[in-house]
């Protein structure tokens, strides 16, 4: 990647503070973030461009150098990548000036530097100068054809931008080589009976989900992977790191599938591109603070919706959220650490884009991870504690639940067994009769909550006939 | 103001990035921000302590001489503030190591150095020689009282920080003083027959709210004052600016009460501390935008809800956003800048602490923002439009809408005149026959949308009766 600032020095009605500044901060800024920065200015077209070539040539000579370097084991500490800053006035080559006030190089030029045509001749004549300048004689031909020598100069199948197969889910999205989830269950012979931290039990699992595609799979976050209970994941990889070590620091490497930095912007940003260069992750997070992302995945969720409405568009892994830490388990952290608003914003979103996921228990959390990371094309969220808490469903069980979305849990009430069932009445033939009260439940807390609310129910008073029903996505 | 970074090394589990970068790249981007870094460094507190109080007299004597230039006139270029940069081990003086793993100076001092007092003996001693070494015996009398002589150091009144009145509303809020907003009214002689720009109009009201009040309130935006039409403000003030100025620039000014960065984030920031120090503001934005403080306005609504339960908290300003360039007006921008999202975003907070309101129209709009301006410790969210639009209220008509909250437009309905009413059916008394259909209506765009379509309606169903209520908050 090479990164081009074009500091063309305005904004809609300002100047930018980075064209304003002098060169020399502007350049120990962008050393700073770890360029070698180039500046190219001007204001002469052909002079430019010839200097921009120059440049060009340059630092690509240079990004293969350290590429070079970096491939056959040479590079001893992180490159400097370049990064251009070309200068240039806004409105470049249009109008220098409209109704007597200057225009090119200034904030005028943004957006609509000639107004009211139709009405003002003067302007339309400045827009038929501007539009000559391009020579377009020299570019068409009598018929109004772009030339043929012109037509060639463009590239041809994928090194079109638009077909590049990088930018379009390479192409042909390969699928994750998923191991067996089944495999990582946490063993459950009676229902709230063990416990189980679920998202220690999904380490295991992603541990070997990266064993698996070691070039296809990241998982990031906030420096949380721990904190979240994924550690698991460091036994396959590291986190990657390009900055200096300590002999004291653990699981940081240059190369490395965890990508943690303490900006959920960034991860965000990272994992969103990930996926459109055809690949696979996840990112996890602290429930209250993944909010900093909101506009970001708006303007996501908005990119699926329009993408699946071009037919070139390839179908991309869907990105995942992994949101623990939630705000039922904030005892020690407080009000400050408490925020379940996240969900409510997706949910305001297309169905056909969001899909919510609160798994109830570690068994259950695996196959919705399995399930998430088979899915295209969607932003999924899944909500799910770290703590100790009860396993609810073996495995089968589980299984099944998350493929129906919701199910009454038997095992929880106290309905007449299947086989005493009465008719609830007339009309309702075959269908169970209704009990006295139903609960529902949704994620692990409530689900908790809710079992101990029946345990009441049922102690307090044991003629009322109680059904639960757990509703996971 | 004086920027400390503390650079301990460490998040969570990780390394932080300018704690691992070369010191020359740290200085390179810390220039590049604009200040004049020191940086002091070390591991032994009391040579660490005596160096940072050296600095610290250093750079307080440079902020004086910078302010003294200032103030006299003589500054000819931006200044550089000062800037230190404190680089520590994480866990400073706590213990060396914990199970013979190093502690102090990595991440493993972060939250709970030493854990499971109660069963392991070892971490209890350590944590006594720890708590030890601060010397208490040389802090606490016999009885456990803190010695005089220390006690004393602590400052009295306003000096202790807890009590600094910049922090608190300045303890006693100046209200603004405002113009009349009536002064300010369109003439609406026949709902629906003239046409306004709505945050135009507000824009000739704030600009004399600045000239009445001219160090306490300031207007924020990303570059939008002009775009959302409040322009006549720069009648009154500028745009503060500390960089390089062209002589083709406008409204740039070492002073000017807005203050336009495109960075919501910094706005949103900007506004919070101002409003702290017992100011006003105003944030105006495209409402499509401003998601990106979700997570920001999240936090100060926490902050207002907590504050407002501590006794000695003194009121501040409402933190009040002007949303403009709304949902129902992207026509030329397209899907990209849709969103009416923060809307809901808002409304998921206590009742206590927000209040939108949808102002139909611009003499509606002055009364609302005449009414956000007094108001204290909520946050305000006004979304309104800028495009021409139809004026339906008189001031006096606005006014006594807006105290209201919402009201039947009679001029709009068809019911019959309230001297003609007949009694709905037993019981209702006085209260007037309900019409056939009720339309209700919410903000600028529907309230026109509503109106067209009870249009359609008394055209085509003549007999039907219709009543219009129109809700702005």
């Amino acid at each position: 990647m090479l990164p081009i600032l074009h500091l063309n020095g305005y904004k809609i009605a300002n100047p930018t503070v980075l064209a304003r500044i002098p060169d020399r901060e502007l350049m120990s800024l962008l050393e700073g973030y770890g360029h070698k920065p180039y500046l190219v200015e001007g204001d002469d077209p052909a002079t430019v461009h010839q200097r921009f070539a120059a440049v060009m040539d340059e630092v690509i000579d240079e990004i293969g150098r350290i590429q070079h370097d970096a491939r056959g084991g040479e590079a001893s500490e992180r490159p400097r990548w370049p990064l251009i800053v070309l200068r240039t006035p806004k409105g470049w080559t249009g109008p220098k000036e409209v109704d007597g006030l200057p225009t090119e190089g200034t904030w005028r030029s943004h957006q609509v530097p000639l107004a009211g045509l139709r009405e003002n001749p003067e302007h339309l004549r400045q827009l038929q100068d501007w539009l000559a300048s391009y020579r377009p004689e020299e570019l068409f031909d009598e018929n109004g054809s772009l030339l043929p020598e012109l037509a060639e100069l463009a590239p041809e199948g994928n090194r079109r931008m638009s077909a590049n197969p990088v930018t379009n889910g390479r192409t042909v999205l390969e699928p994750l080589r998923l191991p067996d989830f089944r495999d990582y269950a946490v063993p459950v012979d009676s229902p709230g009976t063990t416990v189980a931290e679920a998202t220690r039990v999904l380490g295991t699992w992603l541990r070997d989900v990266i064993r698996n595609n070691p070039t296809t799979f990241r998982l990031m976050g906030p420096d949380e992977t721990l904190s979240n209970r994924l550690g698991a994941v460091f036994e396959a990889t590291d986190r990657v790191w390009e900055a200096e070590t300590l002999p004291t620091d653990e699981h940081l490497a240059r190369s490395g599938r965890v990508m943690e930095v303490l900006s959920e912007h960034l991860c965000q940003g990272w994992l969103e591109g990930y996926l459109l260069t055809g690949r696979h992750g996840m990112f996890s997070c602290y429930e209250a603070f993944i909010h900093i992302v909101d506009s970001m995945v708006n303007q996501h969720a908005k990119w699926l919706k329009v993408a699946a409405e071009i037919p070139w568009r390839q179908p991309i892994a869907s990105l995942n959220y992994l949101l623990t830490s939630h705000v039922w388990r904030q005892d020690h952290n407080g009000f400050s650490h408490q925020d379940p608003g996240f969900i409510d914003h997706l949910v305001n979103k297309k169905a056909k884009i969001v899909r919510v996921y609160l798994p109830p228990d570690a068994n259950t959390l695996l196959s919705v991870a399995d399930h998430c990371l088979r899915s295209r094309n969607y932003i999924n969220l899944i909500v799910a504690g770290k703590q100790p808490a009860l396993s609810y469903l073996n495995m089968e069980d589980a299984a099944l639940h998350c493929r129906r979305g919701l199910g009454i849990w038997e095992w929880a009430g106290n309905e007449p067994a299947p086989g005493t069932r009465q008719a609830a009445g007339p009309g309702t033939g075959a269908s169970r009769a209704l009990p006295d009260v139903v609960m529902a439940c949704a994620g692990d807390v409530p689900t908790l909550e809710t079992l101990a609310a029946v345990d009441l129910l049922r102690q307090y008073l044991p003629d009322l006939t109680v059904r639960v029903v757990n509703v996971w996505i």
